[in-house]
């Protein structure tokens, strides 16, 4: 029968405002915990740095690659690190006319019939962003500086699209193996630039604001249990959320109130680049190599000075450990077996020096 | 390159308010797609009948299973076809005091440090429906009363829960295939009798109110497009949502404007038992026996009279098909690479017969 001695608790973050069920009792012990589906991309070994020969985002191979927007470094005459490209087959389409405002399905007289949906031309960025010339090395492989420079590049890049009136959103996200997503296996992340807010950016400003209104203070500002902190640098915290939807889930924080990732400067990327990198060093070598996503969570565009003070940008982790049931589907609310304070324990006291 | 001539297009659903991304170029032809994880439940045949060893929800077995709480046909001189029993490793605990309103974490003080997180107790009720007693027969498998009577026990199940002052809203949901979430390939149901209303319910009920207060109307009963039709009884309808989610999601909606799904009558329960057995025949023959979660959406109990014009309940089934990425995780928007109209035309011409 199930160990009656561990505690349920159902949570609710003050971020997105999402019900979680903490449920110890139906998993092994949280140190047990590992994935079923290591991504075993090998560590650069003997034979390193060959490229794959089917693989579209190793050097030399540029040609079988969709048209690249910037490459680092810019100078030609030297070797790329790092390549952003449009995606070859992209969800949003750049090559259609942006909508001037969301549109209504067939006109007028059927948007009376079916109140509330909305249908609006593709319209949109995406990107993909190589984030080395080599097959064999993962994010995390690279230095502190070559992080750096991935996270450089996508702020690069989110300005880029900024400019554009049409969109409003740039989703930043990396997956990593075969179930968190990834059909590459080359080092690599993606955005998406979206002529419309996502609902989850809308929830999570509108949880975000109800917070304020009602405390005067930003969710992301009041994060400061000791008890989930995994570590902290001079301008980042690594946390496990109070309310973490995914097993081991972990948010790193800019500690300064700030709305938007895309305004990162050079000094800040090299903090986050090493805090991310230690990260996924400590998720690698605690959950046996698990498949896993991470997401950037920013402003939406052309935000009114009203919002900043309840906007603040973070980066998202969530490891791959279990599947999603019919309930989570549902309901929206998730389960998650290992308490975010034991998570935290174990990753804070992990050494992957 | 992409194939430019098929458009890409976002839409916003009338029920949760969320925008698909809708692009058929990321696809091979609607046709061509099938499940990669087919659950391979063997259908009936030479040798059926017999338990499985290790199965404890096989007829023979009840011992090894959590409590009872009813069986179908009651009477325990015959042999069950069906069973409710209790989960044996609940997420929520029946057996810890319920908490008569959301708590806040450590009492007033920490509150006003963290404003808008909450924790309460993990009280609730999480139970198991047993479908049937052998171990090869799958849901779609039992005759149109054998479905309807799964059917009737949740909404007995759901009745009887509905009783506990505690519980604000109970989830009905199937798991179907390991990369579905089940870890008992047994066919059997699962329901979580939850102390809160789930994220999901709430952005339902406000999506479908903000329809109803502009234009005076039920979401779904405006659901009329003969285009996404895949078949009607005299009681439901099944069709493709204008804006899905997923490659070949279902939804099947009650054609009269019905809040509460646990009121369902024998006869409802019989027609809704035949077109969900076709539903789930048809899914299993075009998409190789897919992987799938069926949710029934369903109002919070103890809903204002005032909410009733705007509440219907319906089931959902989902296949599962493809990975759900970083994009979709970070903005909650997804990437569905099949038009409805083309996976409503699929399965409608589909003959299960
Ligand atoms: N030669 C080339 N030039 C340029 N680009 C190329 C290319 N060859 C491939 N690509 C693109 O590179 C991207 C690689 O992305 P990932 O491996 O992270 O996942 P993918 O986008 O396939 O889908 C995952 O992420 C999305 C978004 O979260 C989910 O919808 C989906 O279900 C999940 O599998 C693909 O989008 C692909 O189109
Ligand atoms: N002898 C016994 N007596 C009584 N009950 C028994 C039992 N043996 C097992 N059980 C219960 O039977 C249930 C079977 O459920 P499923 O196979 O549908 O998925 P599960 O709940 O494991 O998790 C899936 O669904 C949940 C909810 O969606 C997700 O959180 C999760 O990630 C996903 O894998 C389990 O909950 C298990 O606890």
């Amino acid at each position: 029968m199930a160990e009656a001695s561990r505690t349920s608790e159902a949570r609710r973050d003050a971020v997105f405002g999402r019900w979680v069920v903490f449920s110890p009792a139906r998993s092994r012990r949280p140190t047990d915990l590992k994935s079923h589906n290591p991504t075993g991309n090998p560590s650069p070994g003997p034979g390193a740095g060959a490229p794959k020969p089917s693989c579209p985002f190793c050097a030399g191979r540029e040609s079988e690659c969709a048209p690249q927007i910037f490459r680092v470094p810019p100078d030609d005459a030297l070797p790329w690190r790092i390549r952003v490209i449009e995606n070859l087959y992209p969800a949003l389409r750049r090559d259609i006319e942006p909508p001037p405002e969301p549109e209504v399905v067939d006109g007028e007289a059927e948007a009376e019939e079916q109140p509330g949906e909305l249908a609006v031309r593709g319209f949109g960025f995406h990107d993909v962003v190589i984030e080395t010339p080599r097959h064999d090395v993962r994010l995390w492989d690279l230095g502190a500086e070559g992080v750096r420079d991935v996270l450089l590049a996508y702020a690069a890049r989110v300005r880029q699209l900024r400019e554009h009136p049409a969109v409003k959103y740039v989703q930043v996200f990396k997956n990593h193996g075969a179930s968190a997503g990834a059909s590459m296996a080359h080092s690599h992340s993606q955005m998406l630039g979206t002529p419309f807010v996502p609902p989850s950016v809308t929830s999570r400003l509108n949880c975000m604001k109800e917070v304020f209104d009602r405390s005067g203070n930003c969710s992301l500002c009041e994060i400061r249990s000791k008890d989930t902190l995994i570590s902290e640098t001079p301008n980042f915290s690594a946390i496990v959320p109070f309310a973490a939807s995914y097993p081991f889930e972990i948010w790193i924080i800019p500690q300064q109130h700030l709305s938007y990732f895309h305004e990162i400067d050079e000094d800040k990327a090299l903090d986050l680049g090493s805090l991310l990198k230690t990260m996924l060093q400590k998720l690698s070598k605690q959950l046996n190599d698990p498949p896993f996503n991470f997401m950037i969570h920013s402003a939406p565009f052309g935000l009114s000075s009203s919002c900043l003070p309840y906007t603040h940008w973070f980066l998202q982790i969530v490891p791959q450990l279990s599947v999603i049931g019919g309930f989570e589907l549902g309901s929206g609310c998730y389960i998650n077996p290992v308490l975010p304070e034991d998570a935290a324990k174990i990753l804070r006291e992990l050494d992957c020096s």
